[in-house]
């Protein structure tokens, strides 16, 4: 326990005293600098991003260092959107509800959703974009993109895997990936990531049994980052943040309109909000 | 244990076999809407909003109900980018960054960041929108603004608690509470909560020891949320939602710069991003 | 936000540069002493308690800073016991378990769960503990324990709310709280608190709803911890400590028995172990 | 996202309304009986487990399904107390520090405290136990202890990674866990387990930079767990379990002696506890 696992072996074997052990190098960040009176987000001060830079502008500024282009901006606002919500029946929504029943506090319940977005939640995207990456390797070496992805997909179907990014639980369309896909086409920024999920598409496509298993929401965000130069990692976080929304406007819901400790059964739930309407035109 | 404290006492009295009892009597949600291939967000088709709307309007429309006014659209991307950060040192952050030196994935470290957004820390956005809801409730039984704020004042200087909304570890003037209340003023959204925190903090400012007792952001943002109509619960939960980037970043950085099981002394450490810089002249 | 809310008032007008900030005073434990090569716990050396004091007598010792005589240690060990699990159906539980169904590690599953002992589950010990203790100080004023207990069960009734510590979602006699009162009769601990909760449960059994409204086990832990003199933030940590156990069971139980990703509904489920058995003799 | 990953491919394609979506078969669990008035942990009334078993016994039940040898009890008993506290200086435990000083309630500082429980951090007992195990399938096949353990050690020392389950930050000598192993030796379980690590140190320490490289209590409590049934899953529940109450102690501590909001520097505090004592003899 408490051993550096990747540290340098020499260094474990000079037992320290924690009460005297003086670390004489300061640790550094580069994220936010804070004076009195002054907070600085990656250089430029946070009462000059504010009513200048959207939030979501500033969360792109803050995790990958710079101002997103007027393009970028727009992805990055869309892939936030295309995750806000998902309904009442995620399991992270789920254990949000169930923590909001026992009178926890709001915080508490979006932790315990959070803790929901795990290898088969939202940790798609990394999955996918390491798959992706797979088979921008093959391409660089020489295949097309057709044949690269015929070997990544056999080789997910050799291991008895699903292809990383692709079906969903409801949809056989994903609208959102679609959606996302048409804005990365409309800002000219496809790439080879979204050629090679393109590619994936059409193999899976022709598999037996795979006609009605189609790009989802995870494939789409692993995709169009790829394109647009955020690592795995960032697009990993951008789900967190983009669904903390949700999970939070669900533990509220369950705390103003349900009784306190009830059993919750995800299948017995109906919707009685605003029927199907369309956004004005002035935001159209 | 497990006891619905507010719940009518009598059905407590008949107790039920958790394998038999069956509701009839389905429960509800009025945030999205799950279809097949169909996303509905308050009535909205998620790919409709994707590109249409920023992060910050959808926040918006998914806690509150509706597409946000112009105007008001840009207060709650200020108000979402104010808390966006605030450097290595505060408690919340620690606590997510001494997770991540655990070797703990990106979502563990959120929610352990999350937990800690307390009640001294994002907490004062609700007392202080209940201070001030005390404050108003004596000017519409007809005191004047400064008369009812001497009154608040008075009764926290007794109780020898702080004014909740004011004062900071580090500002004595906090850029980001200006600059909100400045965006108020050009949108026209001034109303009778910020005309409130004005007059307490005229009457703050008056105090032996107060001059340099300012408003900070949690004030601020207390103060606007009640002239745009969102209640103290839901501004509760945007702080939440606006400091996650923050933790994310904080704990992404703590995991790509710094070696796993590290001691982290909050004060020892230096700023070495970007230099203080203006944002390009068209996004002024 | 950030802002000692309790602190000095005067210290808040004294902005600090957190880089510079040298605080001169060290900060203290008392808990645990650690040396190369030696763990002392409250002073003991903790391999010399490992095979001379059980798991539940050392965390009396860690709680309260002495070994426990063998009565204290064995009710120790029996509250400890009390809670250790409820089935699949506290929400906490179901935290945990819909956490699970995620692919979650099995720590974020337990922190899930914890997250989910609010107000109405677990912390009743705290509620009752105080409400006892409200009773207790008019018995020291001069009041009999009778009326003193009609006293506070009326305050109660007033406001409409549940007497803490009575009643039970699933129990008319809850048989944890009966056997923890009969372990404290025959160990000869029983003083002021047991006497106090016998005397609201007279009070209780005359109202006229209140003929099923026993004492629950939240009731039990508060009046035995109030007699052996552990304070109620500890016995609301004893509550945390003994139930992890059981949510991490039920959450490695989801891992094992179930599929990825499913829906859970409470009312679901049946029970397919062990058949009713006692100990054996040797035990009992 | 919401896939499961490992369902079957086929149940993928037919899209389900959620709402309407009713699963025939009920789900199972075989730890614990509800029924009104009753409440049977792996076939036992746990008001007869109450004062019978201790908790540290009742553990084992409810993870194992029987209830211990009193070899085996003495054993849980002392895995469980091996690991309950390690001063103030884990990140587990700041994380958990640093939650408390926000305010938090102490559930969300256990849960902030168990979500640093990681790789590096008690995550070492599923490592290790899986590298022993990796040496005793070589020892099925043939080979001698000393060959096997050469053979496991070598390939670390190629990766490049640490022996799992040996060094520490602060001890050259672990005395908990050379403790266990005795405990292990007098109550006669000791098995292949315990005989490879005990191989494995020895090769360790033939190393040239190896002297000083101990068997660490992670690696003790994966060879006895290992010599005595426990998976390696359960093992690291245990570890869980068993730290829960130093991280509920020192954030209990944390509330109590320190003021909130607070910059805790890890290296600068220093312990003003008891003085080193010793059991009292019949407690020996």
């Amino acid at each position: 326990m408490n051993k550096p696992r990747t540290a340098d072996r020499r260094s474990r074997l000079k037992p320290v005293n924690p009460l005297k052990d003086v670390s004489p190098a300061r640790w550094k960040t580069a994220l936010t600098c804070i004076e009195p009176n002054k907070i600085l987000m990656r250089g430029y001060p946070l009462d000059e991003i504010m009513g200048r830079l959207t939030f979501g502008e500033s969360i792109y500024l803050l995790l990958m260092g710079e101002v997103p282009s007027p393009g970028i901006g727009s992805l990055m606002e869309a892939i936030l959107v295309s995750c806000i919500d998902h309904g009442a029946t995620p399991p992270s929504t789920l254990a949000a509800r169930n923590t909001a029943t026992t009178g926890a506090p709001l915080r508490a319940c979006v932790a315990a959703g959070v803790l929901g977005f795990g290898r088969y939640h939202g940790g798609d995207i990394e999955s996918c974009a390491q798959f992706l990456d797979t088979g921008l390797e093959l391409v660089r070496k020489g295949a097309s993109y057709r044949d690269a992805a015929e070997v990544i997909v056999l080789r997910c179907h050799e291991l008895g895997e699903p292809i990383p990014g692709f079906g969903h639980r409801f949809h056989t369309r994903d609208p959102r990936a679609a959606r996302l896909f048409q804005m990365a086409l409309e800002l000219e920024v496809e790439g080879g990531h979204i050629q090679m999920i393109r590619a994936v598409e059409l193999v899976a496509a022709a598999l037996p049994e795979g006609q009605a298993l189609p790009v989802n929401i995870d494939g789409a965000i692993a995709a169009v980052c790829g394109d647009i130069g955020i690592p795995a990692e960032i697009a990993n976080a951008l789900f967190i943040i983009s669904r903390v929304p949700g999970i939070a406007a669900q533990a509220q819901e369950e705390r103003q309109r349900e009784h306190p400790m009830r059993q919750i059964d995800p299948k017995d739930h109906i919707y009685d909000g605003a029927a199907q309407r369309r956004l004005p035109d002035k935001r159209r």
